[in-house]
């Protein structure tokens, strides 16, 4: 089983990013603990991180019939980029969609998903522990 | 450590209600599956459901210092009970919100959570289990 | 064939309430003249009041299978309780929404209603006659 | 006492115009039911259909101190003739709005009526039958 | 000098029609009262009536080369009919709205013209007089 | 009789503002007009122009009983004043609201009137002669 | 004299909850001042607090040709429930709203009051004080 | 092969209306081209142009069953004719919509289409050379 | 202690202005009962009326560190001038707003208080008696 | 003459991606189907496919005095891309926009078209034939 | 060469006003910078504040023919002042509008400006700076 | 001191593009003006031009404790990119947005900026000059 990790835009940016909001961790512990816990789930992890909308849309076009999975946060452009719920669509792979942190507290315009629409679920405010719990998921999900 | 699982109205229901949307499982199914996780993590779980908006702000207002974190459906009242965000609000308690059914796919009116803004996190679109790794999650925001 | 009637919040003050709006008959009157067109149509109705949205969504779970089709006036509720759309969803009886007064003629927030979408239809401003009417109605759609 | 009964535009279409939301009876059928409702009840019916909202106010106009009442489903002109409102605002007849199907089920530019403002009430979603329980109500009124 | 002025649905039941918003005098009257002006001024009168969206736009069309001016009372279409503003665009004469009543004070739904926007000016609550003052209006404007 | 005729915020700069808009003539001219029109039909007229919205307010108050009838072009303030909206209201003086433009043809935020909504009526793009004609008309109201 | 002083969802937390906002003393403190007021005054005082929507509605409705007035602070629920708003119609007692915090000054979905619709005033801002003041209002506006 | 060609209100305008925005050939011109246009492919063209919106639901209407596809140009109603809406799903024959403008380039109020939900597709902005396109593909369309 | 007490626009009409909105005392009654309330309750009151915005913005600029505390009706300028905010925002001083009439039962534009943002609380609906409470209560908050 | 035909997101997942909206052939189907036409016209077609914005915008600029034409399917990029818009505009080459599928009938967020306020036309709904038309239209217009 | 220097309500508070959000200098500080730049660039600065709207519009009106240009701090009438808009566009000088903060950070309704809508440019945020940046400005632009 | 200068999109067609609005001067006299600027003040400039938000969004991040500042143009990304946002605020550099053009006289969607909130200041509508104010500012602010 395989499983692609999309990080979107400053999620590289992780501990020096305003850190009351996302945490002080930054994004190699954040690498570190979703191979590990690949590791432990027998999973084969691909981790994938860009600031470029369409960068993204290719990566995900080209995970069709590569990954069994995908999870994705795609950062600030799950408030408004199509271009990612189309090429999600159009691979139709099992996704779930992380938020580091809890987008219903925050400012109005990060409170709609367009990408989430193309996802099974969502998980949201829970830091780097949500993507476990999403890898956990869509494990589960996978194996029926 | 103690868990109250709160669920709000037609939870009761699954199984029965649309089982397009919520999934085969029932009620008893998914307070099995909760229990059996709370005993699996060694955690005091405490299994709460009601229809009404009132009887379920009291019982957030009885959990104050006498459980460690909430767990909470609030069903169709998401999207408009600000008497229950006041509640969870006045107890200052972690609480995680979950849905079963990923609540960004549906009708417009279901895509915003009032109460969500006094939780850490949400977690959607991932049936049963999503109340499975809440408990995991809400353990270890309680550990620290 | 067996017929539930559900009337929702401040129904029960009618007679008292708004008389310009609502008229002058009282509750109790409206209650004899849908038993009276029950015994007329050889139906089995039960009446129910309740100005608790929760105890109203429990009193249609609990219809589940027990009848064949529901009369619903939700009074306030009709315009925000996602709880009572879900309830009536969650059973799958046909359901007749009734209005006393005709809610297109009154202030902007009277003008939606939430709960009719689980509905097959609806009859406002016709008084207490259509309560009457719905039950006709309501037969002929369950005799198909 | 005499109805007239005014259809608006593509009723005439009825059981060939999109048969899951009409049904399948066809607009002779809905003349024939309406015309033997009014030989059961003892009132003179007047059935007219037009597409050309002009001429729906023309004929409402026309009815001015000729009939005791009207029936009335504008079709597609119920979200948006002022110039129909007008016309039975001008006239001050007792009429009741009828629709076959539920518009609160519909596109959303369905659901609110500009015409039902100017009527005693509503019926919408029964069908054919919502004809004669209109016939059977307004009877009533005009009756006192 | 001739100038054609158009009454749209629903003024030709002045007198009749809402006497509390419109006033008593009746449409005859208003006739009257606009050829006598006309005679008074030195000008041409022709008068039209119609309930009819289209044939309105027709009318309008007709008038182009043939008439000077135009004084249009839109009635109910002053609010949504595109395709009157289309016609009077398309002739490009001096045209005047008028309105009996002030429809800045009424509802919410009669406050915006779209027929306005081709129009020189607009006068509105002065009753039948303000067909009057238009006339004189236009006839200086033609004049230039 | 007497006719005060107030004039709002850079009605002063007629001729020089805008022309393309508001025309060649200037404030002088304008008043030459009113005052002209003003001894033709046998009315005190009293001129008044201010740019502040509270000496606007102070004037109409000090009509009160002092006047039988008021011409307002509240320029700019007629899109927001709500204080000159009350002022009117509370002598309750028959008031014509004139505008030398005609408004439902410029910007989105000058086609709502806050003040006609204490007027008789309203009359716009007409220029000058639009205070004219306001005169005439109130005449007539006045007389009766 | 007899006043009814209705507390909604949450205002039993008082002390506990939000104290930035709400302030420190506990509901206990409230109803005794509440009390010590009533008896300053000789008004005969009942206290009720209630966290579901249908108790006040019905606490309400027995209110009917019980008491002389009411004040009301409904908490969260001032901002959607149309059904307390209606309850309070149906009875038409002199009632005056109060909350504790200045409801202009938090969250949007604060702001606007559905319930004051029904009340002859409103009170915001003052803490507990609020309360004591409506006392002393209702009492004046009942003696007259 | 018959293809029916509508053209709503103001279209026969073509060549004098807002020659700007329209160009300079006349609805002759466009009659002639389509009919060329027709005959070219062995294609039976009727053309019909009217100004009303009823009588273009009634030509719809006919067409049932009697030709193999409509092109349509609403002219005005494209943007508020539910009726047209409605006439086009009830016969279910393929349509495409055809403007002479970029509706994209102009007010905001036509940039939407009501009618084009009921289309296979819609041509913008290319003049007279858009039905000619339309022919073409409706030709293909049809023949599979 | 001393209390300055502003009147905004056209409450020196009271007793003239809608008397049927605003009762039958006037202004001067309303100085009086003002100034006994200080009397009685051992403060110091200003009392400063004006129907200009800037005037009203200086006034309360001058109350800097001169006054212990305000109460204001900003009359129509409350729901519009962010003037007068930012002036009570620029001197801190604890203020009451106060309206005669209850704002949440008229017109939509009147339900919103831009001005009570800056306002420790608000009272409305309870005529005069308002600002004798909002003296008592200012009296409170400054002796803490 | 040279025609530059960009397509942009997800268009050359043609084929896979949702083949009920945009049909069963594929990407290098499109290309052939386009290369073809241009040969057939004797047009030098240059085709382009990103999914990055940037990219398109870059392919826009550098197409200034290279090509004679556009023709562009912008994608999801429609919807938002001011860039693209603002890349077309400084330009100022002859371009049409193609959507493959009718994107009236799509989700709201797909009926507005950004980029289309640069084009002079727009063709949607007719498949992969929209693009031949596009080079007629485009080929016609340049040779005016 | 002559400047106006125009600042609105409560800049003359500067200092004492949320000196979080505009700093420690006071007014008088502002007039002595603003006048030294004056003098660096041989420039003759004419200072005036006025917290009344239509002060500053008269005083506009006074700078025709009699300064070269305008810098403008509205304060709290940039959001909603049409009539110094007005008043701005009847002189048409070059006037560069300056905010001491920033306010795209600030609350919703400070976001837009009214009165921009009239200058040449805007600088915000850059605190007294602003005023000196402003100044060079204009004298570039005055001079070509 | 180092300062880095953001051009985004379209800002190197500059003199090509739409240069009634944007000006004549060409992408390579801004640049020299800006390192003119540069040398005059002493400080180190480096200029930076994309067409690519995501590139933007990388070189912002690779600033981080490597220049002393930015100044910004983001071109058309000023109204969606909440991906620059947070880039900007990821990094907590002072940063100043520049817009050649007056973006409060344009088009609506152009008036709102979402990078501005991760800004001290913006100045607008000054062209090339802009950007020269900009560095001044910024070298002040950064010396404080």
């Amino acid at each position: 089983m395989k499983i692609l990790v999309i990080n979107g835009p400053n999620i590289n940016m992780l501990g020096i990013r305003e850190t009351n909001i996302y945490g002080l961790e930054n994004y190699s512990a954040l690498c570190e603990r979703i191979k590990a816990k690949g590791e432990e789930l027998g999973i084969d992890i691909e981790l994938y991180q860009s600031n470029t909308e369409g960068d993204i849309v290719t990566k995900i076009q080209e995970a069709f019939e590569k990954v069994d999975g995908i999870i994705i946060n795609p950062g600030a452009y799950t408030h408004y980029s199509i271009a990612i719920l189309d090429a999600l669509k159009s691979i139709t792979l099992p996704t779930i969609e992380v938020h580091i942190s809890n987008i219903q507290r925050r400012e109005d315009f990060r409170k709609d998903s367009i990408t989430a629409q193309a996802c099974i679920g969502q998980i949201s405010g829970l830091g780097i522990l949500g993507y476990e719990l999403a890898i956990e998921a869509l494990k589960k999900h996978i194996k029926g």
